[in-house]
């Protein structure tokens, strides 16, 4: 199943998709759930059977929405494949880097990623991002993907001057409409085995970062044992797992994105996450 | 005016602390209102007000909950003291250093701050909280102030291994129950001018950091202005400005906070935040 927050003519929902057409399943079960988050909550329970009843709308006429708009926590890997922390001269470390990213920060699929006034240095990172859907902590390594309600594309827009002026990434990981999540969630069981799925990342249709996730190093099901060691984790909490090697930082030159640019993220199977680069307004 | 969240019988509320009385609030705004972010949000319009018709309770019949407990988003300073600065060994830097405190990591006034099973590593970090009350992007220094919503105290717990696993601070920062936050918020006017105030951490009774406001490196008016500079700021998010000198990490031998210790954070003429540390249930 591929589950979806958009807005239709100017109001909320959420679905399912099903070839090109959205189903309104929010609006199916209002009364149950008041969002994709409330419905991951759930289990999505009631979600399948009502796509039967659901108003069908074609997928041109949608405004895609980041897949969960409100997350409690988005936790943001860092350096997890080996050719992106050789690049960036970071030495093997045994857990996981972990920064966050806000919920405002995010955008859906097809809309803007907005370079801003305050740099040019804006950069993609192509990602895998995992919902949870069961809530816990001290998750076990062989339980953890039994936690995970499904899998999204997301491209982790870097403002890299921000992100370096101290040790801390935060600043640059944070600019409004820089965190592209779409266009949807796939449920585990739609989606199969990650190992051999690759991951590419193309600006302007040009190849810039491939991998494929058996190349992590720090595997889907360690990231989760080592977030809950820390935090309790939430349904609908975002984990976006680590970019390949490939950033336009370590590029010489540097391949900053620019307005007129468009960026996409795609997975095997998962689908295509594509947002133009537009400048903020002066 | 200071302003509270707490439960009484089970029931979660806020309101107005008036001496040693608590104010209910909340239940006499609570079509307008649904916490205290909401209140804040509509810039406390009505509260005072609504003190006279609001019930009253003791103060020692009300439990303590996170001032605002469900933030969009909690800025944490770093090393934002030149004590502190120094004896963490880094150098100096431009801009403020920025990491993330999730909501779900809050704990409130006289309720445990938990030693996890994962670590005895866990230290004090007094801090004055700034709460926003007016949301904001490109917020100049000479707004900065007009932004905020009220003050609090706040202990910035941490987890020093896992603070220092890698080079993001994000899992030390985020255990649950060890971000205090409280016993209430003060409005600007209550407050007055903060430079020559100062701030006080006590160990069991002894002092473990003291300074004075106007020794921070990046003042308040620079972190909004910083801050909003990289995020929108939202109504109820909640700047957390950096710890003195004097943490337990960095003394020789260390010093941890452990089971049945009791830390205060005092901020002159703001309050005394008093939390027990309790060591988390097998």
């Amino acid at each position: 199943m591929r589950l979806s927050s958009v807005s239709i003519d100017g109001q909320r929902t959420w679905g399912v998709v099903e070839g090109d057409t959205f189903l309104d399943v929010g609006a199916v079960l209002k009364d149950r759930y008041s969002d994709l988050k409330a419905a991951v909550t759930a289990g999505l329970d009631g979600v399948a059977a009502a796509t039967a009843s659901a108003k069908a709308t074609p997928l041109e006429a949608v405004t895609w929405l980041p897949v969960i708009s409100n997350p409690d926590k988005i936790l943001c890997v860092g350096l997890n494949y080996e050719m992106h922390r050789k690049e960036t001269g970071r030495t093997e470390v045994e857990n996981p880097t972990i920064f966050a990213r806000y919920a405002n920060s995010q955008t859906g699929h097809l809309q803007p990623i907005i370079r801003p006034k305050a740099s040019i240095e804006l950069d993609y990172e192509g990602e895998l991002a995992i919902i949870i859907g069961k809530p816990g902590r001290y998750i076990s390594r062989e339980d953890a993907l039994s936690h995970v309600a499904g899998y999204a594309c997301y491209n982790d827009g870097s403002v890299r001057d921000y992100q370096r002026h101290t040790h801390q990434f935060t600043p640059g990981k944070n600019f409004p409409d820089t965190g592209a999540f779409g266009p949807w969630m796939m449920t585990p069981d739609e989606l199969g085995p990650l190992a051999t799925l690759r991951i590419q990342t193309r600006l302007n249709g040009t190849v810039v970062q491939e991998a494929t996730f058996d190349q992590m190093i720090f595997d889907i099901a360690r990231q989760i044992e080592y977030c809950s060691s820390f935090t309790r984790l939430e349904a609908g909490d975002v984990i976006v797992s680590g970019t390949p090697g490939g950033v336009g930082a370590k590029r010489n030159p540097p391949l900053w994105m620019k307005p007129g640019d468009v960026v996409e993220v795609e997975v095997d199977k998962l689908g295509i996450l594509r947002n133009p680069i537009v400048q903020e307004a002066a």
